[in-house]
């Protein structure tokens, strides 16, 4: 039997309460079927008041070992400002591991009630997660003063905008062939020019790829207008974050948004972690819903290659929403849909006979 | 009778027939109120084509002198690049006459189907217009080879946040109270972290003003998820821009989305167009819907002091709109809207009895 091994960072918050969901979730899939040694890491805004750092210097070399890192959420602005714990821990990992790809899945599971009145999208955002806007090169000058002034430079390198393209393009071919690519170039003349370039360059090596190129401004419409003529989108750093949330508020809610920072090559551990933060709001209420930290965990398993296990997952999941847990914020406890899922998951007929 | 000089750029594809409708009812307003004396200038993709430039080297002291400026649309992608006619025309306009303020109204008129559930919301954008991601710094180095590196530089001044800012801050105090600052200083350490700084500094002078912080991808979502919780939003010109194209599909599209650059101080005219572009697919045909045009018009009345005619318009257009006019897509022609609303302003109660 094959073993996966994960680091674990729990962090703040509500990010605490969903890893344990999520684990539990991952632990009934893979009995029978693979099995795990996982490590917990205490990392987080606590961490960082008791140490000074939000991880050990040696933190990237220790995850470096495992086979994926699950991360539940990272964040406390009350005591911690987001430029320390976020620079501390999330963007450190996604860089080092040079885990360019983050990707997030945005359909509405069934039972789920969006804002929307559209319902049949299935959208697969791909973003790019190294560089671009949030490079954190800049500066400023004259701080205080009537002739302040400013930069935030966007830095877009050929290697880094090929592969994130290339990335897209190989998923819109192993789904429904088509890919948006999404820039802003009657603004940006030079980042966003030079982005569409390289996609009309690779469009070429993809004749069975539809290609469509959209403003960011058009596709932030589109995605309430008329969501269900998307498949994958493809777009940087900041586009694709902001569309990424988008995503998440047209499949009802941060709650169900899961998300993947994929090291394609396989050069580092790719991580996992749903995309809601830690909440502070909500924090050691009980009643976070675990259903996008599930999602995350299966999209983990399948990147593992269990893909049986990851696709029990998602079907349970399903089954649980669709008799209406976890659907409405407050509705039920996180143990509840855990529980739900996971019961929901024992008597599924896919489930291993040894379960 | 007052006079109020106007230059008209009908520009590109529907900019035409649209700047047509908006003028039309412009005139039924003014009747008995004030008087027009309107100029019309070619300056579009067509032009460019003729003399090698999208307006004459003096274009920007010719419109100097009039009240304002009502532009249809411009561009013509087929034939010119964007990068060329938008910023041979639109964005030179708006940065010569220091229109820093890009005023968007969201709410759905009466009769409009929006996409989301809920309907309740009316929301203003303020967007920056002068600088920011769009102030088209930056470069690009090794073009071609492995090694090219494109960089875009988004550049604030103190000036520019502070004052953007403060006419925020007006606007929500002449509103309802609530002003929403929109960046993403977890990671645009720089740029935003200098906007947030400015923000707090100014909301000190306000204190009659409740300001909440928001990053512009949870933003984003909850322009979706809670539009109804938003009075005032004050955003760079990137995040303007991404929101107010958001802000025009939740209110239905854009056909509905009306706008103003305005130069607050007064020091050059402030210019009105619909947010919507030349489109293309449907220049010539006459089918555009003309509501976002006129609604930029009434928009331009009520800032050159004619607050009763703008109001009529505005009640015509909703009267309209109440009778299923220009409702949905291609469900009534650019003719048959303009002159349901201007039938709407003939028999409007508070139509002055000069009509
Ligand atoms: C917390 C923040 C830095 C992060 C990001 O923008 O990358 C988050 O918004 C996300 O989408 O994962
Ligand atoms: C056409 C484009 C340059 C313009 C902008 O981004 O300013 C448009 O999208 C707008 O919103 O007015």
């Amino acid at each position: 039997m094959k073993t996966h091994r994960l680091a674990l960072i729990p962090g703040d918050g509500i990010g605490v309460d969903v890893t344990d969901a999520a684990m539990a979730v991952v632990r009934q899939a893979a009995a029978g079927r693979f099995a795990l040694d996982t490590e917990t890491f205490p990392w987080s805004c606590a961490f960082y008041h008791e140490t000074g750092a939000m991880m050990p210097e040696d933190g990237i070399e220790t995850l470096r070992r495992f086979d994926a890192i699950y991360l539940g959420a990272v964040g406390w602005p009350q005591s911690v400002p987001d430029s320390v714990s976020l620079h501390g821990l999330l963007l450190p990992i996604r860089k080092a591991f040079d885990q360019y790809a983050n990707i997030r899945p945005h359909r509405l599971l069934r039972g789920v009630e969006g804002p929307l009145k559209a319902e049949g999208f299935d959208i697969l955002c791909i973003r790019e997660n190294t560089e671009g806007e949030y490079s954190g090169a800049g500066g400023r000058v004259h701080p205080g003063r009537d002739n302040e002034v400013a930069t935030e430079v966007a830095i877009f390198t050929r290697k880094g905008v090929e592969r994130i393209l290339r990335f897209g393009f190989d998923q819109a071919r192993a789904r429904r062939g088509h890919l948006t690519s999404v820039t802003k170039s009657n603004a940006q003349k030079y980042s966003m020019v030079f982005w569409d370039e390289v996609t009309r360059e690779l469009a070429a090596e993809y004749p069975d790829v539809t290609v469509s190129h959209m403003h960011i401004d058009a596709m932030a419409a589109k995605m309430v207008m008329a969501p269900q003529d998307l498949d994958v989108v493809v777009a940087s750093n900041l586009f694709g974050d902001i569309l990424t949330d988008l995503g998440a508020a047209i499949q009802g809610g941060l709650g169900f948004a899961a998300s993947a920072n994929i090291c394609p090559d396989g050069s580092g551990p790719s991580m996992f972690e749903p995309v809601h933060g830690s909440a502070p709001d909500i924090a050691g209420k009980g009643i976070a819903n675990p259903i996008a930290a599930i999602w995350s965990a299966a999209m983990m398993l399948e990147h593992l290659g269990e893909v049986e296990a990851a696709a029990d997952i998602l079907r349970a999941v399903e089954s649980a929403t669709a008799q209406g847990i976890g659907t409405r914020p407050g509705s039920h406890s996180t143990d509840e849909i855990t529980a739900a899922v996971l019961a929901a998951m024992a008597t599924c007929p896919n489930a291993p006979s040894a379960i």
